[in-house]
């Protein structure tokens, strides 16, 4: 089954028999066109629609601006006007490009992505958590999008730990790991990412800022880079000059923790319970990891209880943290679960 | 009359006696509290709302993560569970805390900015055009904040002139650019921008690539940096090396045409007839300007036979261009309509 057939059938069980994706990255998944999201709601664009029905390929509904980058996608495009120097209406366009493909049909859909005069026009049910679900398991195109994004990943994670020096800022160390990124990635891109530094690096999270890196600091970064509608993530923990003897042992700790959490990934294993292998013993405020894809943080998730059950094709980003008064050290990798075991994605360093 | 006033206003007009500020440029400017927008839908929060009455500062609704900074504002808080290890429920979250605070009011607000499942909650009336056009007169706090904001975009200009030099790629100059905003600012920001070159910059927009400078390209950069809530706006068209004497000549003819422009800013103006000045015996496929403020583009937009008439606050982008088979210019400022002029507020250089 192609996330296509998984798409339709999610519609099935709700008695629709068509799929509107409204969520970005649900646009994403089914037709591989990857929205702009990096500078908030546009004055003259609403985000994408795709319609699918088991008849053919999904219809992208764009402005015009973007019809030759949705026209490179294997799907329809419908548009409606864009950027001009005439009235903008996003709204108006949408819905009237969006009523002609609908047609009046009960759509499976995510009603939280859908503007409310937008959603006011149509039919429908919302699937939005089992269409989180559907995305869990990957195609193989899927997969070598999420591997070149970790790429772009790698290139952050190298600059860091290249360039960090003490003296500088975390801003300017943090220039040249989103200077590695855009090269990497061959345009500049939005990522999600911490950049913190100290001694007693409490703050597990957080962006670079005008603190000065100091002998004995350990920096936390973590890198998630979007790269042609699919997220990587990636984490690493570095010691600028000598770390201490506790930062040597935290790390080794986490090290371990991480090496045992990727070596437990196997079809079948639940989520919880990864969760819980990761986290015995440690006290970190946030989830063990969580599947990644054209969200950042999605199904399955490794948090207490979880009830998911890993299966093979999903991407998992684990992420052990160890966090005191006196340090902080978090290491991530991109994980594959494979037909009978695992494949790690991430190629950076994770060395002290 | 303060802004709050003004978007009060607003609502008595509709026959309500309440604003909900549901657009993240709107929340911003009734309230000061700047959400993040860089890396699209969050699966923990929703974009956050605001409530103001005539009764007192506005309510904030915003996830707990976010309570501290919304706190630094002059408004009321409230909270729904954010990031966690349990169940995420953003969509509830919002509907149950927004239920209290809204109380069965009738709001004034922007419903193209409200998730369907929760505008399903509310009696609401579209006041999304006359917010837009209330927004477009600004208060002398927000003046302060486009300032700074400003100072970041000159801070990336600064960088383009210093450093763009043949050898390197746009991504390289681009770094540069990055680095230098993002180091004026103190933290990572979003831009929207454009960097592109060429001997024959036939494309007005895009972003920076792989393409390595030449002796002879000219390089259209044009920068609009995120700062608390604000957006700034800027261009420029440098050359490397030495430019051609049609490079020259068209550079000073859209110098001239911008000095022109900002010149005959003052109150009384009607927007569509600064844009015929400005675009007389031009044909760039733009707008010739644009207000800013919490959105890039906004009131008044500066377009052929627009109405709006320029009033003391209003802040203005004035971008003339010029492109042809052979060579693209483009040269922005910010400009402040003051009582009886204008005042020009960026600081960047427009030589070629």
């Amino acid at each position: 089954m192609t996330r296509r057939d998984r798409a339709l059938a999610v519609a099935r069980d709700f008695g629709a028999d068509a799929v509107l994706a409204a969520h970005v990255g649900t646009v994403a998944w089914l037709t591989g066109y990857a929205a702009s999201i990096g500078t908030g709601p546009s004055p003259w664009a609403l985000m994408p629609f795709a319609m699918l029905t088991p008849d053919g390929p999904p219809v992208l509904v764009v402005t015009e601006d973007e019809a030759a980058a949705a026209a490179a996608t294997d799907c329809e495009v419908v548009t409606y006007p864009g950027y001009g120097i005439g009235p903008l209406d996003p709204v108006g366009g949408t819905i009237r490009a969006l009523s002609a493909v609908v047609d009046g049909r009960l759509v499976a859909t995510e009603p939280a992505s859908i503007p409310a005069p937008v959603a006011a026009r149509l039919e429908l049910v919302d699937a939005s958590r089992e269409l989180g679900l559907a995305r869990a398991v990957k195609d193989p195109d899927e997969i070598d999008k999420i591997r070149a994004s970790v790429r772009v990943a790698d290139a952050g994670q190298r600059a860091v730990r290249e360039r960090a020096a003490a003296g500088m800022t975390e801003l300017d160390a943090w220039a040249y790991v989103c200077g590695a990124m855009h090269a990497a990635a061959g345009s500049p891109i939005p990522s999600v990412a911490d950049l913190v530094s100290g001694p007693s690096s409490q703050r597990w999270e957080g962006p670079p800022g005008r603190r000065e890196l100091e002998d004995g600091d350990l920096i936390i970064t973590d890198l998630s880079p979007l790269l042609s509608g699919y997220w990587a993530d990636s984490c690493s923990t570095i010691a600028i000059g000598e770390p201490t003897s506790a930062a040597r042992s935290a790390h080794a700790r986490i090290r371990g923790r991480l090496e045992r959490a990727v070596d437990a990934v196997r079809p079948g294993v639940i989520a919880g319970d990864l969760d819980a292998l990761i986290r015995e013993g440690l006290a970190y405020p946030h989830h063990s990891g969580h599947g990644i894809g054209t969200t950042y943080h999605e199904e399955p998730r490794i948090v207490p209880g979880w009830p998911t059950v890993l299966e093979p094709g999903m991407v998992l980003a684990l992420e052990p943290g160890h966090y005191t008064e006196d340090l902080g050290v978090r290491l991530e990798w991109v994980v594959l679960v494979t037909d009978d075991g695992y494949e790690v994605l991430s190629r950076h360093l994770v060395d002290l």
